[in-house]
């Protein structure tokens, strides 16, 4: 049995839904981070790096979400989450969470991490003015360019797709009108329509226990 | 025969070396960043994103170094670049890869690419400020936690290792010193040692022709 460790509004929410997607067998452990158990000696002795997702699995713990997505998908090969037998395919699928885990999350996270990156608070304020035309940037190139329809990847639903839905999630809080983004938006929608999606929300929220 | 689109001093190394560790047909084209050429029509035409790496394929164009490393490693197995046939392995591999792609490559960003999240002087000149401290962190968690050694994964060369030496190369210009990191800098000198890394340094240094 896998442990997921996880934090409400994360980027873990991706892998969660891929879990549930696959029909794994987890278990979802919460994270808190407003008490920064992340990191909590416990916590470090899991992930060094005191973040989330971190999967936990009987070879060792798994972390970084394009790792763990593409590990469920090849772990559960008859659930079809990724192109497997196709090189050049899942790397087109690959290229995508990676954008997204390098660039479309990082502008996000720079609205409330820049001391991440940076020290002064002027500079933090500078960086929260930016995120709605950097991450705006992101959904575009996404919009236009990356989203295939109906699903990330095209007819077949993949890992992208739980990914894509998470980083959506946060569109409205980083300043921006999901009507700009017709596509992104209908995705949206039909991922909150699917029960693996609405399952892991309610887990996620305290609607139901895990 | 692939075509891959770089640029000196850019993170366009490691699919550089990975291609040639495999032995691939393929053809280095440089872009001009000091022409903003990642700008111009003719190469928005192939990576609408304006970055480098690009490979272009007979299926299509691949981009996010993560992703063209993995292609090349299920594209050329006999060269043994990664654990395919283990998903667990593979996924670890894959976990290192996304770290220097979306951490520590991200932190190093902030000394020349500040305006990509921010839009004041003081912002940019606090943000480099902070770079040796962000990125010495990564690599102190590299040293620590995650260089198995002698390659990154342990025994064997995979297409870690050119990532990490790529990153490696710009320890030095974000105020690091190689020596506070043993393992890396040893991990450094061996990749240097290695003929196919000096072969594709020494041409995108212009020493040799393409």
């Amino acid at each position: 049995m896998f442990k997921l460790y996880y934090a409400p509004q994360t980027c873990a929410l991706a892998s969660h839904i891929a879990l549930e997607d696959a029909g794994a067998d987890y278990r979802a452990e919460r994270i808190d981070f407003k008490a920064n158990q992340q990191n909590s000696p416990d916590y470090l002795a899991v992930n060094p790096k005191g973040r989330v997702p971190a999967l936990v699995t009987d070879r060792g713990v798994l972390t970084e979400t394009p790792a763990i997505l593409a590990f469920v998908a090849q772990s559960f090969p008859a659930a079809r989450l990724a192109p497997l037998d196709d090189p050049f395919a899942f790397a087109e699928a690959q290229a995508f969470n990676s954008y997204l885990c390098s660039t479309l999350h990082v502008a996000h996270a720079h609205r409330m991490r820049g001391h991440r990156w940076a020290t002064e608070e002027s500079s933090f304020a500078d960086m929260r003015r930016k995120v709605p035309e950097s991450v705006g940037a992101c959904f575009a190139l996404i919009e236009r360019s990356m989203f295939r329809g109906p699903w990330v990847m095209g007819d077949a639903y993949t890992i992208c797709d739980p990914y894509l839905f998470t980083v959506t999630q946060w569109m409205e809080v980083d300043g921006l009108n999901p009507a700009d983004f017709p596509k992104i938006k209908d995705h949206h929608e039909r991922m909150l329509a699917r029960p693996q999606v609405r399952k892991v929300l309610d887990e996620e929220s305290g609607r139901k226990a895990a």
